[in-house]
């Protein structure tokens, strides 16, 4: 046998790494180390490649993977951020071409709107939302439909492109198959409680409580938010004029991200509180436990104020003389006149900005940093033995200094927040993509700074699979339901009497005969605009005061609700027949490494042909020397930044 | 090396069954043809699982591999049979409670209908839809949407069963990982034609030309299927009297049946004549390029009658005095006062019957014994010749009288051709899956004798997928827009003065004044009721002829589609939803497999892990006896009857 003659570690590593791990007394460790340092974990360095090789060789495949993944990522981003920008660009450039947004700002329309709030607020002209009409104009355009058929494809080849590079990462790192290897040993703590449990005969209960908890913890939170919201909304009562308020509405964005801030952290730690109680058997069901519970709470608190204000904001508001009134005398948001995407676009915003901002610099870099101090004070060293200590300091002797790795979780979770809301919100706002990869640029090399610096080097693990997460629907909703581009289409084919955009203002404006308001609820200074109004308009289809059924829904709206809901089942299935068929277009295993595994499989027979003659060693050594040769020594430099 | 002391055959096909195939010269051949002849195909046994495992080793993984799938689908077919006959049992129970076609058949509601047709039809009474109307409560009543949901989630399941039981077969049969292992010999045509391209340097247009021919002879053939409905429709004009037209359609269903099965012998022909022109590289590539095209011609042939009575027809009529005509002056055929499920139902019952009866029959068992008698004749020998010689034959050599083995993709095509109309369009006829328990209880046998007796064995190839199709999109459609489920809902819920269903009939007939027909196209007959009519019903949504916009799309219409897309939106969402989470649910690999594979993969670490102590062959060999022993010694029967 002459196995002994190659670089054993490496050799036997690509049989299975668990049995000799890249060890931290390795000689070249430094080396590697310092490489890391000046090719990865810096900001000079954002345009290139990640030595992805080097990475896993350092950290694992689970870090490997990570990164590779949020590499993938970011670089797919571009394209899309690209895309996005011209959208804008285009939104920008037609504005002025804009019909409707034209009309509102037509001092000649002299529309008279119902007043948006009881008792306080009167009645306002139309071209008094001349400003929002315009801005939302720059994101609902036809170019936003284009553009979200493109994203749902994009979303696709992005699922596509990973695949593929993790069939070669998989492949080159021989993770194919050792997905389940890990040896589970029971946490103490389980084997505690089982004892304890056998003893008191109660199995099933606990869990069925823990989901119950659960679920009550995110009800219940989205209920005291939508009452914070009620009453931030009272508090701004007497300043809702409609000029002022995108500044209301900013100002409720910013104090959401707040409140999702600070959730999140509060709910980290009920997920890992929740956990502890559920008592899992083994140190890698407690993870996946916990990852799930944390995603879940995550996910939902990130993406309650968008899908409010995507699904739910002003479709039950009722209409004027008969508003829908919730807790007591509460009454239902309405949505600006040029409907409720401005608003989702500019939560959108701040959300994408604040929270990249806000828990990059301060959670992912602050931090860790401060706990280092914190940790580095209790080690009673002062900083001149410390740096002494650093010279003659191993890396693995170095590194319990540093923080522990708390898992990969929080950076994934992020990222597939990140993901979602690029992908299924990006109806309403074109440069998600952008935002997205202008923070990812700094993210990439903020985790790696962060894993070679801050953080203690984790236990080099095992994992294969990132979860595919995409759905249409959102996207399909929000183009059909949130923005106005199915009422312009049906006005433009429909009702439209010289087929152009004319007239489709006067078109959505439902009237109100203001003596039919409830006895209470009509304006207090209804002589605000300096004339008596005796007939307002209200943003809706229904029947006229004066017709037989006044005030019920319209022809007009069922006509357009069933070609909202038309849309929805064309674009969702034409976008997943497209998708099916992109899926199917690109084979899943990149040519190259098929056909390497093809050829080893045949060298594989051989080998067992020639068993019964005794030459398996020989064979075994070619096998191992061919794929050896290929990917290891041959192309050694370029698999590092693959 | 002790591997001689085994069986060797087995032993070695283990690792590749290619390099010692299951040859016809081993001594227990005769014994395993009686076994199978006994055990397998015959009717007798029809209630017992079939023994997969000699299957196999007697034809080969891919026929092996078709009848499993056909076992598991007609076993999977027992329960959604059973549901199915419930569901019709409680239409037959419940159709004397139905208020609609009470209605209709109440003699006090004297309604008047509009002509059918121009000029030779006249005026009808409702009343006399009677029959129809109760008739077509049996399919169209809430137990089918029931049934539908059912259904979708029956496939899902079914798919999920055929996944283990084949990833079980996979590695009981050590196909895994040998999927694209068969190598391919270049053809000698395309060999042949490779050499006159290189002299003639014509590449990609025949390529091109050839789809286009596809596409012209299926988009031909469906136009001449339309103008073929349309001169049969106009030859039954003057019959085309309410009472007699279900013995009309189900003439024309019984013509489209034969239609279909003389198209599906043409399309064979075409495909393989397409096939040829393309010159495909190898055998595989042959076969595969002339399947998918048999397959998407009979399917196309196949569907389009069913697709056309469910999406098509009657959706485009036009209205009593503004109709559509096409093809010159035909009518577009309106749909019976119950919708057009009712024809939809006839149709499939007739085909899926029909060509169940013609071609299990007559082609598959009249056909092959024909040539079989003509073979016979050829070859010039008496028949009591070779009844001795008979005796003598071994099973290979008598195989050579036989017909030889033409592939499966005929009998996969037809079973998922069957397959798609039990679960796309399940909606109209809930008896589909006992019809087709029924079809595959014979066809088992029927193809079991045919591969026994009739054909000659074919050559021993590996496959190892089998496609997945489909869909929930044609389910939802029927539902929605086919049947009266959601006229009938939006009914009750939103019109129905007391929350009943009674006065539906008649808000679903909209008034027609018979003044307004277009010249030339009012009944001959006026008078053929017996009294004069001036106002005459029919089956639309429209404004009465009094109203400010007389005929036009009234505002139920609208509601009624809203409400029909908002449906298919549910239905596909939920039903997709619930499909992911039993997918999620179900592990793809059973567990015992998986703990199987993963021991295996132990033992290959510990090989390596040993090669360098030279001991690696008694360890490839303690592997080989490991899995031999489980799974082909120890429970050799059960594996035969897998």
């Amino acid at each position: 046998m002459q196995l002994t003659a190659l670089p054993v570690n490496d050799c036997v590593y690509i049989i299975n790494s668990r049995l000799t791990k890249c060890d931290t007394e390795k000689p070249a460790d430094n080396i590697e180390y310092n490489l890391l340092y000046e090719e990865w974990a810096s900001y000079s360095v954002f345009y290139k490649y990640q030595p992805i090789g080097l990475i896993r060789k350092y950290f694992g495949e689970k870090v490997g993977l990570y990164f590779a993944w949020l590499g993938v990522y970011t670089q797919m981003l571009i394209p899309a951020a690209i895309v996005g920008v011209i959208v804008f660009l285009y939104g920008c450039a037609t504005v002025d071409d804009n019909i409707p947004s034209m009309e509102i700002c037509d001092p000649r329309n002299n529309i008279t709107m119902c007043p948006l709030c009881d008792r306080a607020c009167s009645y306002w002209k139309l071209v008094t939302a001349c400003g929002t009409a315009r801005a939302s104009h720059l994101f609902d355009n036809p170019a936003t439909v284009f553009f979200s058929i493109f994203m749902a494809l994009w979303a696709v080849l992005f699922m596509e492109h990973w695949k593929r590079r993790q069939m070669r990462l998989n492949y080159v790192w021989d993770l194919t198959g050792f997905g389940e290897e890990e040896e589970d040993h029971n946490r103490a703590e389980y084997e505690f409680r089982v004892m304890q449990k056998t003893m008191r005969q109660e199995h099933s209960t606990p869990k069925v409580k823990l989901i119950t908890v659960t679920f009550a913890i995110v009800f219940g939170v989205i209920l005291y938010r939508i009452s914070i919201r009620a009453a931030l909304h009272m508090s701004t009562y007497p300043a809702a004029r409609s000029n002022i308020r995108a500044t209301v509405k900013t100002t409720a964005a910013i104090i959401n991200l707040i409140i999702i801030i600070v959730l999140d952290e509060i709910y980290a730690a009920i997920a890992r509180w929740l956990t502890t109680l559920e008592v899992p058997k083994t140190d890698k069901s407690f993870e996946e436990r916990l990852i799930f519970k944390t995603f879940i709470l995550k996910f939902v608190n990130a993406f309650t104020p968008i899908v409010y204000l995507a699904f739910f904001r002003g479709r039950l508001v009722g209409r004027p003389g008969n508003y829908l009134y919730v807790v007591g005398s509460y009454r239902m948001e309405e949505c600006a006149h040029a409907g409720c995407l401005m608003e989702l676009c500019i939560q959108l915003c701040i959300t994408m900005l604040g929270k990249q901002l806000i828990q990059n610099n301060l959670f992912e870099i602050g931090i860790p940093k401060l706990k280092k101090l914190l940790r580095r004070r209790k080690s009673d060293l002062d900083s001149k033995q410390e740096e002494e200590l650093n010279k003659t300091l191993q890396r693995h002797e170095k590194d319990h200094i540093l923080g522990p790795f708390v898992g990969l979780s929080p950076e994934y979770m992020e990222m597939i927040i990140q993901f979602g809301m690029v992908t299924l919100f990006v109806a309403s706002f074109p440069l998600a993509p952008l935002f997205a990869l202008l923070n990812n640029i700094i993210e990439i090399r903020l985790d790696a700074k962060k894993f070679v610096m801050e953080l203690r080097r984790p236990i080099a693990a095992k994992a294969k699979d990132i979860g595919r997460y995409s759905s249409l629907f959102p996207q399909a909703f929000v183009i059909s339901f949130t923005s106005d581009f199915i009422p312009r289409l049906v006005y433009q084919y429909m009702y439209s009497p010289d087929g152009t955009m004319h007239g489709f203002v006067n078109h959505t404006l439902s009237y109100f005969n203001v003596t039919d308001f409830q006895k209470g609820t009509d304006p207090l200074q209804p002589m605000h605009l300096g004339y008596k109004v005796d007939m307002c308009r209200y943003k809706d289809y229904r029947e006229p005061p004066w017709s037989s059924t006044p005030y019920e829904l319209s022809k007009e709206f069922w006509a357009v609700l069933a070609a909202r809901l038309a849309f929805v089942i064309v674009f969702q299935n034409v976008v997943m027949l497209m998708s099916d068929f992109v899926d199917w277009l690109i084979p899943d295993i990149p040519k190259d490494i098929s056909l390497q595994m093809h050829k080893e499989k045949i060298l594989m027979v051989e080998l067992f042909m020639k068993e019964e003659q005794g030459k398996s060693g020989l064979l075994i050594f070619t096998i191992l020397l061919y794929k050896y040769t290929i990917y290891n020594i041959k192309c050694c430099r370029d698999n590092l930044f693959l």
